[in-house]
């Protein structure tokens, strides 16, 4: 297999996009969401300022990444992201590459910070990715995430700093 | 003056609400948001599955507070909220009226929690409320927030426990 490419997202994506957010969604395990039907998906994950981008392998796009300001106006200089990627492609690095291009974006971009508003704490290989990726953990809001079995689980709020906002 | 009276918004009430939102809006000191045109601020407001109440001072709608799940789905048994008094009305108590108010209204709905995703770090007032009824800083995202006059502060996130959600 080869190593995953990262590009924008193109209009023809769709299909393949929209098909990993309902197989993601549906496992119901890293995001608080529902199944979306397809125009809600759509407003989802692209309906937001910023960039949207697909990693392929061997021309198949298995993950997706859209990135952007986490807040308007005073809240504009920090960015996030979310990310999806298809489970037969899990553990391939897709999710590392789509990582660093979303951190990579950010700086391009003038971010000051990111902050990833909700990680399900028990989502373990995110946690340790974006760690690696030099993400800390600000906090966790205790049982804020209600897993398919019914046990509820924290949510981190994590943060990688692009400039220095620490005091 | 009289204590403050707290009541379920009414379509009437809008007038009042709208001028509040402007206000606290066009301060941009605790908000990450720019100032709303109308039909923004009323989507803002009342677009989300919830309530809001009105604080009432001798007749006067002084302050709002707006209430609901925080996250849909796998995070909707956590609450959040968002308040707004007007100036003329600050140091009265009404922002006390309507944060006990809204923690009632989130035990009488069953929430586990109430979370709070950006409270300004320098809103000193609004900090030492929440603590006053029982919310404490889960973590604080630096810098995530810019003042009028430039300067970069942290965003607190902040937690009530309804429920017995900490491990």
């Amino acid at each position: 297999m080869s190593d995953p490419a990262l590009r924008a997202y193109r209009d023809a994506d769709w299909p393949a996009v929209s098909a990993i957010i309902r197989e993601v969604l549906a496992a119901g395990e890293t995001y608080a969401l529902p199944v979306l039907d397809d125009a809600d998906a759509r407003d989802f994950w692209l309906g937001q300022p910023g960039a949207v981008a697909v990693a392929e392998v061997d021309g198949v796009v298995v993950g997706t990444a859209k990135m952007g300001p986490n807040r308007p106006a005073q809240g504009s200089h920090i960015g996030t992201a979310s990310f999806m990627v298809a489970s037969a492609a899990r553990g391939t690095g897709v999710g590392r590459a789509l990582g660093e291009h979303v951190v990579a974006w950010h700086r391009a971009q003038g971010f000051a910070g990111i902050q990833f508003n909700a990680v399900v704490a028990t989502n373990m290989v995110a946690v340790a990715l974006w760690r690696s990726l030099g993400f800390e953990v600000i906090g966790t809001v205790p049982g804020a995430f209600r897993r398919p079995d019914g046990s509820c689980v924290g949510l981190h709020v994590m943060f990688l700093d692009l400039a220095g906002m620490r005091p």
